[in-house]
Order: C-alpha cells, then structure tokens, then sequence
C-alpha cells in the first residue's frame, strides 16, 4: 500500500460525508450554514480523521463504522482553528491559503459558527446513525468532550496565550502542546479502540502512540514556522517568533527540536510494535507526520 | 407549596452542584478556570434547570437524579451569555448587575470559557455519575446538541444578529425567538421526559407547553426592555430599540404584547391540563415567567 494514496484516499471520503452531515435543509442556506462549510470543506490532510479510522482498524473496526466519528473530530479541529485564528486570539487572516473565517465573513459569524461546530461534533457522536450501541456513543462524547475542553485543548489554548505574556519553561511549553495538539490525537486513537472495544492493555499502547504521535506533530509545525516557506504553508510563517510565543525550537534550536523529533517517532513506533504488522499504517504515519515539508 | 421558595429552593441546589462540578482540580485554578466560575456561578434564577427538574418530576424523576442534567443545561446557557455579550456580538458591557465576561477578564478568555462551558455540558451529560443508563445519556447528549446547535439556539442567535441589518416580520421574529430562547427551553422540558422514560404522547404535550413557555419568556423580556429598569434588571435596558432590533413588543406595541403574552400562558396552562395537579408547578413557572418584573 501507497501511504500517501492511503492518506489521500481516506481525506476523501471524509471531505464526501463531511459535505452531506454539513449539508443544508431543504431552503436557502443561511450565512451560518455557509460559514461552517467554509471552515470545515475545502481541503485538509484530515490527519485526525485519518488517526481515528486507522485506529479503529486496528481492531478490525470498518471505515464505514468509524467514518461519522473521524468527522465529528474533525467538527471540533476546524472549530478550534475558526476561534484561535479570531483577532481577540491569534489574530491570524489567512488559514489553508485562503481568508480565515471572520476575514471571509465577519467576527460574530466566525464566533458562532465555531460554536455550532463543536455542538454540531457532539450531535453527530451521540446520533443512533454513528453506531447502533448507544454504550459507544456515550463513551465517544464522553472521550470527546473531555479532549476539547477545560482539561484538555481548551485549557491548552488558555495556557498559549498566557505564554504570551509569561516566559515558559520546556516542561511548560510540552505540557501546554500535549493539551493544545495532543489531546485532539489522544482522542482520534481512543475513539478507534472504543468503536473495536479494544482492552485497556491495547488502549493503554495506542494511548502511549497518540502521546508521542501529538508531540512529534507539533514540533514538525514549529520547525516548519521557524523554516517555512508561506506559500506552501498557505499560513503566515515566523508568527511564533514575531509573538514571542512560547515554542520548543525556540528552546531547544532547530537541530535539537529535529533530534527530538527523531526520538518521538521511535517512541511511536515502540509503542505499537506488541501489534505486528498490522499497525504498519499507524507507523508511517508518524513517519509521514515528522517529515512533512507542508 | 410557596412556588417562589421552591424556585429558591431548587436554585440553591443547583448553585451548590455547579459549584462541586466547576471545582478547580488540585492545583493552582487557571484563568479559565476562573472565567468559568465567573459566567457560571454567583445567582441567576436557574429558570432552565428548575424546568428540567419539574418536567422530570411529572415523571416521578427524583431530583437527585435530574440535578447533573439541569446544571449541564445551565452551563450551555451561559456559554450562550458570555459569547451573546462579545463586542462583535450584542457588545454588551454589563450581565446580572457585574461587568460581563470579557470586560472583567478580557476577550479571549471569554471566547474560550464560552468555549469550555458548552463543552463541559456535553461531558457532564455523558458521564455514568449522570444516568446508569447510557441509553439516557446518548439521548440527552443528541438532543441537546440539537436544541443548542445550527437548526437551534445558534442558528437564532445568527439570524437575530442578521435582523440588526434587515427588518423581520412579526413570522420572522418569532421563528428567530423560538430557536434563540425557545430552543433551550425545550430541552429543559424534553429532558425531564427523556430522564422519566415518558411515552411520546407526554412528550408532545410537554413540547408544546414548553414552546408557548419559550414565546412568553421572551416576550416578557421584551417588555421588560422597552419599559425597565436598568438597576433592577441588572443589564443595560432599551438597548434593543436603540440597536434597531427586531423584537414583537416593537411590532405589537406594548399593549398588544401583553394581549399576547395573556395568551402564551392559557396555551401553556392547557398544554398540560391533561397531567392534573401533578402539573401545577410547571403552571405556575408559566404564570410566573409572564409576570416578572426582573
């Protein structure tokens, strides 16, 4: 199996279900309606989705069962990039090379469609269409909204912009990326062993992947910041620095940062090695996830 | 019964639970943490959760059993304040008599606990220590996630923010209202029912008290606007009129919006005159609900 075409393969059919649960009722769609489809279609390596689906493969899960679900995550990871890029936040115009949301709109519709596609994350986890046992559905909201929120990415965009102001520490800035890109990663990995009913030894493994797997992931993005080509990114690179913003290249340096890296996706691939061959998609994942260039 | 010391009484509970479920964890409380004890706490009517407990108890839910439900309710309606009162929302200074959210910390983190609140409801609703039965707890999840999301309660908020640009007609108010307000109330209603295992036929009944209870509520709030008192009611008062927007007291006129509201209480009265004296709190609530002065 081609990796990328896996990848590619998998982004697609998640953009096609995203498109019909985003679809709109019978009647003109309003400009809410259209502001979450432009936050959430048009694009994206949907690595989360992919991570969910691949995870729940693990455990002999089909990709019709668990692809609801990678969309309900993905819901919440648009969202989340609709209210950091908001001026109050990171104050970021330009998201996957096109305007940010309330540039394309305007603030207030930015703030709610966010809002609506966090609930919109949770109507699809917890509707009978997403799995039959209603036991699953309420351990994936369960999961979800303890991922997302005060004790997880929220709680990490919290500390981020804090760091704007304060000086962390490297201990600091892990801690404040495992909540902020982590928790998400945890998710779509737990998620998958809940659809396979995966047991808590193979849960605790996948768990251990997700962790270093989050970690390897954003500090690809901040070697990328530090490095980056605007263009490619479709972002604005060197943002992190202008801010003074809190990052481990900055802490460490770029060849540390690419040791660091290096180290992480060993502990990934460590973490799954009890799995065999089977987990092979889940490794060059990792893999694909440190060398990334956009 | 006092209904007034039983709407006391249920507040307090309420007020001490969400206190137990918005507790910091060990450790130092974050700013967040903070901003969520500030949207959350310190006194509100508890209209919604008190709802909720009273349409389970026309179930013989006991509400010990309905409490977690109700504060997960609350926590949705005051994410919706917090992200209502935004300046590039309503840009509203002041909430229950203190300076709203993101004057007494700052925009961002207003976004954010906004953010974590509705979140935190979807976890409290999904939590074992809810309902035993996960059957329960999918169905509250899905329903409120409806009630609050794209098809409900944001979906008002977007529309009511268009209506500042573009007149409504009194059809286009009400729909706007129903979802903005109504929605939540609903749920409230349809909540008790669902934590009751009612049969459908009691759920239609309750619907229906529940969307004429939604109407008056909002109607009252109107009124109260267009002739209140800023100090009692603890927000700025006129501000609708002044912002050009859309409400039935502008349409009907004052006297015309009491005819109406008259008529929302009898609709609800008779919506549940089929429960018997067992329904006589949910009827006073209406009565109550149309006659409050703040």
């Amino acid at each position: 199996m081609n990796f990328a075409k896996e990848l590619e393969r998998v982004a697609l059919i998640v953009e096609r279900r995203l498109e019909t649960l985003l679809a709109s009722s019978a009647g003109t769609p309003t400009s809410l309606d259209e502001a979450m489809r432009y936050a959430v279609l048009g694009g994206g390596k949907r690595i989360r989705p992919f991570l969910l689906i691949e995870s729940g493969r693990l455990f002999d899960v089909d990709e019709r069962h668990s692809l609801d679900a990678a969309c309900a995550l993905e819901c919440v990871h648009c969202y989340s990039l609709v209210h950091d890029d908001l001026p109050a936040m990171d104050d970021d115009d330009v998201r996957r090379g096109r305007p940010a949301l309330h540039i394309a709109y305007d603030e207030a519709t930015a703030i709610l469609a966010g809002d609506a596609l966090l609930t919109l994350a949770f109507e699809i986890l917890s509707s009978p269409a997403t799995h039959e046992d209603p036991g699953i559905r309420a351990e994936l909201v369960f999961n979800l909204a303890k991922s997302a929120g005060w004790r997880g990415m929220a709680l990490g965009q919290a500390i981020d912009l804090d760091a704007e102001r304060q000086d962390l520490h490297e201990e600091g800035v892990a801690r404040m990326q495992a909540l902020k890109t982590g928790a998400l990663f945890c998710f779509a990995c737990e998620a998958g062993a809940i659809l396979g009913r995966a047991k808590a030894s193979d849960r605790e493994k996948l768990r251990a992947y997700a962790m270093a797997l989050g970690q390897a992931f954003q500090l690809a993005d901040d070697l990328l910041d530090a490095q980056g080509d605007a263009e490619a990114i479709g972002k604005a690179v060197a943002k992190d620095a202008d801010q003074g913003k809190a990052t481990l290249v900055g802490l460490l340096g770029v060849e540390g940062a690419k040791a660091r890296l290096a180290a992480l996706v060993a502990e990934a691939e460590n973490a799954l090695a009890p799995f065999g061959p089977k987990a092979s998609t889940l490794i060059e994942t990792a893999r694909f996830i440190a060398e990334r260039r956009i």
